[in-house]
């Protein structure tokens, strides 16, 4: 069975060589459709034309103007395919609308060295049991984010001080992740988990849109199947723009995707 | 007078609306030209291309095929110029062979909010006296290296036991900086400055080549003249390539530029 996540990015390839997609309007939220779905989407799209490397290494997508749900057209160009990577380009766009332009470098994580030698130390997350899962979220939250729906998401109780008003000020936000149908995310899946959290700018108070100029994931290891770890932080706001990094660790612990973007700072 | 970065970046008009580049042979290291120079050539056209924001705010690099000192043509296209940024692609190429292709998002860094809360600290490293300088290496290094000559870079003691093949094994390098000609880097520069020292792997035992992938670049600020202090890390070494976290930080205390690049690990 197709799980929703596959439902959701599924394509299908038009006469010039495009990509028609369609955006399910269960990724809404406030006034857009979520970005890591749109780079998800896009991710597909690479992966089926370059089939003998079907695993993002590297993706950098810039965000020109919010998608709507509904049709979309995904171009993609091989630039370079030699050796065992492919470097390549995409635009995702609706009507004569550009909404992401993207490059990518794809690759055979399976295929490469499977030598680990990380430093990274993993996410220091409550227990399951004592998170906080989104289901919990006011009413109104929920109507203003269908893609809330999307996921099962238990926020770790240390830094969701700004679900009651109080953020941390340490700008942290990490959770517990799963697709809510329980498939498991594959590496494009990846693309989107490192866009799905609340903006990390929540924890320091200032919450709202904040909207991405830049997102780059470099994914680092197919996930195992189970819940992953999800951490968000800023460490620079500057400039009303604020960067957040991200890593997903899976079940096997290990650090599958290290993520950061450029965004701007909601306003105050 | 012009700084030798600004003669070596110079850029002619094409009829055809593309930037004539001279690639300079200083600029080699190894077998290639410096990956940080080809990166600041590209990022002075984009900037020469929307006059009125002249300052890299995000730039995205991949890399396709080593390039060779001598004629090179960027070719830039503005995909979205509204409000306070623009996004933009570049390329550049040499005859027939794209060396690199770019998306960028540029605007005038002087314009934007100046409120910053950053809770990244300062590089911890040795006073200027006690570094160790670059014109040190043996002089077989500096022939293959002569983009050495460009700068003036201090190894912080703590962090360059490769030099006598005794690396830490920490992943960290880290150095003061500031151009040969001590002309003050400008924001453009800093995308230079991000893949200026030598990879971080070599603190891992693993000198050598070591291809970048990917490198993007955040510009935070204008830097104030002087020193600068620049600090790389990697923290996930796995499936054969390697993170490197860059850091600059301005004489005045401000974190100006973060990079994160996703490189092949050198052969072992």
């Amino acid at each position: 069975m197709r799980s929703e996540w596959e439902t959701h990015t599924a394509l299908d390839r038009d006469l010039d060589g495009s990509f028609a997609a369609e955006l399910h309007p269960g990724w809404v939220v406030g006034g857009g459709v979520n970005g890591g779905y749109l780079l998800g989407t896009v991710g597909q799209a690479l992966a089926e034309t370059v089939p003998a490397k079907p695993h993002p290494l590297s993706v950098s997508a810039y965000y020109l103007s919010a998608a709507t749900p509904g049709p979309a057209a995904v171009r993609t160009r091989v630039l370079r395919d030699g050796g065992s990577v492919a470097t390549l380009s995409a635009e995702l766009a609706q009507g004569p609308d550009t909404r992401i332009t993207v490059l990518a470098t794809y690759g055979d994580l399976e295929r490469l060295p499977d030598d680990v030698a990380t430093t990274a130390t993993e996410p220091d997350l409550a227990p399951l049991d004592d998170c906080l899962p989104g289901s919990m979220a006011p009413e109104d939250v929920r109507r203003m984010a269908p893609l809330m729906e999307r996921f099962d998401v238990r926020f770790d109780p240390a830094c969701v001080g700004w679900v009651v008003g109080e953020p941390s000020g340490r700008g942290h936000i990490q959770a517990w992740f799963r697709l809510a149908d329980e498939h498991p995310v594959d590496a494009v899946g990846l693309l989107m988990v490192c866009d799905a959290l609340p903006p990390v700018t929540f924890d320091l108070g200032r919450p709202g849109w904040a909207p991405t100029l830049e997102l780059t994931v470099h994914v680092r290891a197919v996930p195992a199947p189970g819940w992953l770890r999800v951490s968000h932080r800023t460490r620079n706001v500057a400039s009303g723009m604020f960067e957040e990094d991200c890593e997903v660790w899976d079940s096997a612990g290990r650090l599958v995707a290290q993520s950061r973007q450029l965004a701007m700072l909601p306003r105050a």
